[in-house]
């Protein structure tokens, strides 16, 4: 693959490179810890994308996560476990501080963590995203707000929201019914924070494609993204942004926009 | 199973087991009639529902039809024509009647229907429908309503507003599409009132699971309650919630919700 | 087939039969062209879909296309290239004209063609359609304002929009998320414009039967639209319309616009 | 005032003229009937403010009721008994006719009639209302249409729902709270029908200005029409539209519309 | 006044007179302590506005407050202090409670709170209400959900909650902009809980009239109850519900939702 | 007035000051050409905003304009004639360019700009909007983000879309029906581009507050902001919130979103 544009070598966190003309690889870069998020992450998560977003030498992005074992193991709980704000409850002396001052502080952080993971829908630019090994809780948070999802064999994906009991979501649970058209899977997976493989994602139309190995699924991701940076990327942007316009409104809402 | 709970002894058309801590196992039971409903039995069938909505010791409901036959034939066609305000049309000396006000009863009349069917989506406890033999119309309009389907192979469904002419819509025709992702069938098997089956229901997504026989589908339901179960309750809770706002609501109006 | 009602005969581009009682059959009449669309055609189309809309003894609509190569190719981009108003840009010597009265003329114009097609949407009786062959562009949208689906196998569909760079989509990018329930497919169709086949369409749910004949899937469609007439045409009206309202508001809004 | 244009010369119940260039005065003309509407005039209104909506000569348009008596008196009650569809509940003999076929008759009338009168919002020039003298009913629905509102010192409003009891409302309650912002107010009237003044409907915004005499309303009329016809008509046209989609949307769906 | 039905009688804190054929006259009743409210009130109140919505013999209420000094000063501080619910933060040992559970129960509590307080709005009769004295807090949430506001000119009213801080609005926040079309008055109030007067209440529209004496207002209030009671009442309910609908949807939504 | 804050001092075209505790004052800072407004002024309102939003000590915003002659006169015509993409129709030699490329970056620039004034609107802390002098076109852009409006005796407002013929508004064609309660007085302004002053705007409740001079009337906005600036900051910010969410939602929306 060819090198990182210098624009994208300051991240601690994340690697850019661009295996074809307008195709940008975005690689997650924690392996050793499973490709798990804490708070820098997640920011330096939202530069990137915005970065891609109005690049000109970008039109489409494919992002996947280092390493053999796993997209994303979630959100990594020693680091959140410090952090009090990410905790429903609250810490153990809640009388020395203003409640609903600190209410509104983990508000306001809930929101930017939304936001930050969110930068990937609003990235102007069509994102694919290549799943593989483990891929637990945010890495569902972050893939439904891709527009092409596509994974390998071994992926165990799993909801995790009741599982961590976090004080928000960050996403999948309002995206999730808007994604897979299967009511009753969506709240199955979701109220029991169950595993479930790739067969199963392809069947409920979670994924595009299952391919055998990670390098496979990289390269049909690659080859997709090609395909489409070979499209007017006028034409292109202005599609992404109709379909998630129409997911949340009206056909005559969505239609109206337009003319 | 487990007695029932003393307060749920009351009801003429319900049974309320408890098969597993935690689980409540509800039964139509009006075999006799393939369980067909009548004014009575969705007034109790709320009831069930609202003590069961804040029963701090159920977590997860399944609701089963008693017998081997139906799960529902739906609306008890006999009792209703007995009860003039679910007529679309009205009586035959409506010279007697100030029209007006008929109709303003007959609306008050359905809006309570759809309240009483309502109170299973309503419910903040994850509730999962086992459908077996004759499924026809309220039974579709009751199991839109739960989170999770699951049915043997001999059940046959069938939606069936086109046949019935009911003056209003229990819920079917506003749930479907947004249950099952295929609007192509949906408007078939609305629009025909013809009868499908469990591979078919499964097909589509509009159950989960298909069992051999109705003891083993009761069974994997119970399994799937106990798994819920072990699961946080408030996390559970605000899971069922936070989808079912989803499903109504635009991505950012549903984060902004939580936050 | 039987002859065309007489209020039917003066189109020049689609022809209208009654193969069974209330059922019509509109047929897409230009096969040496492969059924594609100049603005004639359009506005052509809504006449009959209004017609059919208010005709008593019409209650089933199959909607085909003539000749054995195409139900439809699409939009008639030798013609399109004629009509300055359907190009995104603009001509040559835009400073000749008042860009800002021309930006308005374009949006009536798109308006218009979106309306057009929409009356099949509107049209108060269910319309089946049934695609083979090349059914390109204007073939989708016009299929997503049909009721159900039904294609031969050696339908060839794409999704033109970022091929054709038109100023406005004229409904497929607002109505596809709404058709199928798996919004990685409806991407990777719509951000590539590739071609999908009968089987595809098939898992997905953008079709509901697939055939192996034209004929034969012609028949089929007939056969469900005689099933379908059977039915009372209030209620089977009364149908489409809770289908299509409950397709763009929430559960709630919807259960209380019938009551 | 100067001639009619040409192609307003056929209408029954309306005169249009042409007091300033780019200014169309559209008069009601029943006056021995206080202007009262029945199925023919609602039907011409329509054909007269399509014509309007499109003609590139009109760029704004006053609205008047002919005579000294009144704007409208509203619905012609007489025309109206003789016309089934429009009343709410039935005539003598329902046994004779399909209830429910019925109904739906009666929807499509209501929706029609609804749409005629809203196309004086529909209309893309903003049109300016002036009510004199009886303004009752229907008087109220045509002018909550309009853009802007002007009336003389005589005027008598009232909102006559509740004294008609016509099936469904014709607009008045569903644009009423959103042109005046009283809540208290719009209840008051409209749940009482009582009368109001020119001052009343001044003090709460329902009217802009009040004129001592009918020709000094329409004269200040013409002069705010010809004070709007000097301006961009594309602009001009393009805020009325933005402030209606306003009306109906959120700031950001407005916003995002526009961009 | 005539004696309370007997239907009415049993409530502790409320008085139901019926001073005219079909007006129904609610008097909160608890002028020792400024008719504030506690919960065993707000539970009462729901009661009595549910068997008032359904109960034949009555068309129209009147609401008002005992004593001479208040229509009610708000929440019953005391009383609130004692149940930790209302408290937004919570209570001084926290590590003791499962946080989360108690945030599920307190949002319970709220919305049984909101479901209370509106049931006024959801009662299918217009409610008039009548104002006097201090009116602060809880009693500007229960004025928005009536439909007709009188007050008398000593009347005080605040908007209290940024000086209560309870853990979520009953009402005021959300109904004030669209009862009141004055975004800046709104806030002004809303954000500063400054004292208000009568004029200042006319002024913006808060309230419809402003009578010297509470009797006089009270008697006010009576004849437009009387009056309105003349109607037909299933007009009037139609009107009440008709606008409290199109204050929450666009025109076109409540529009078509009467036919 | 206080020296600013150090963070405060690196704008050019805003001076920050804190005339009290806990209370900023935002003046538009460039009087010699009547605080128009250019790009690098947006951008950098934007940035004094967020840093207000998110700085612990402030809790209310005054905003005022430099100068006797003017809050604001709007957009910079002459810098605005620079940059071509706020240029609604497009330079001379559009067949150099790409059209629909063009067009793509002029929404991305509408977008931001909007988003720039938004930011007021965004501000977790309220904010006071002080008008006076000429306060045309932006100036209300900017006023109605503002929560609370006071003016000086000498304000002339005008909206000037209609004159200025911007390819997308800013944002008063959207705010101003939801700020006003009288559409057809909003409709005269927005449609004509007239003048208006003090007292038609306090009339129909633009502004909250008129006073005679400038001094005076920054001097009451600094005496609202050190009430409101008094109240608990958490209970402040919330109602400025939940007032903004529930102009755009429907009151059961708003409501839920707070439980």
């Amino acid at each position: 693959m060819a090198q990182p544009p210098s624009q994208y070598t300051g991240f601690l966190y994340f690697v850019v490179r661009s295996p074809a003309p307008f195709v940008a690889h975005v690689q997650i870069n924690r392996p050793q810890k499973l490709n798990a998020f804490h708070e820098a992450m997640w920011l330096e998560l939202r530069d990137v994308f915005r970065r891609l977003s109005t690049d000109p030498d970008v039109r489409v992005v494919v992002l996947t996560g280092a390493g053999d074992r796993a997209f994303s193991a979630g959100l990594d709980i020693q680091a959140a476990s410090q952090n009090p704000v990410l905790q429903g409850g609250g810490g153990g002396n809640d009388t020395d501080i203003d409640a609903a001052r600190k209410a509104a502080s983990t508000r306001r952080h809930i929101s930017e963590f939304q936001e930050c993971i969110g930068s990937i829908e609003k990235c102007e630019k069509p994102v694919i995203c290549v799943l593989h090994g483990i891929s637990y809780g945010l890495a569902i948070d972050i893939s439904c707000c891709a527009d092409i999802r596509i994974c390998t064999r071994d992926t165990r994906f799993a909801v995790k929201e009741v599982d961590i009991g976090l004080a928000a979501d960050i996403g999948t649970l309002n995206r999730l019914p808007k994604v897979v058209g299967n009511f009753s899977w969506v709240k199955d997976v979701c109220l029991s924070a169950r595993d479930f493989g790739a067969d199963e994602a392809l069947a409920v139309g979670f994924v595009s494609q299952v391919h055998e190995s990670k390098p496979g699924a990289v390269e049909a991701a690659v080859q997709v993204a090609k395909f489409i940076a070979a499209k007017s990327p006028v034409a292109v942007q202005g599609t992404k942004e109709i379909l998630n316009y129409s997911r949340d409104h009206s056909v005559e809402d969505s239609m109206s926009s337009q003319t």
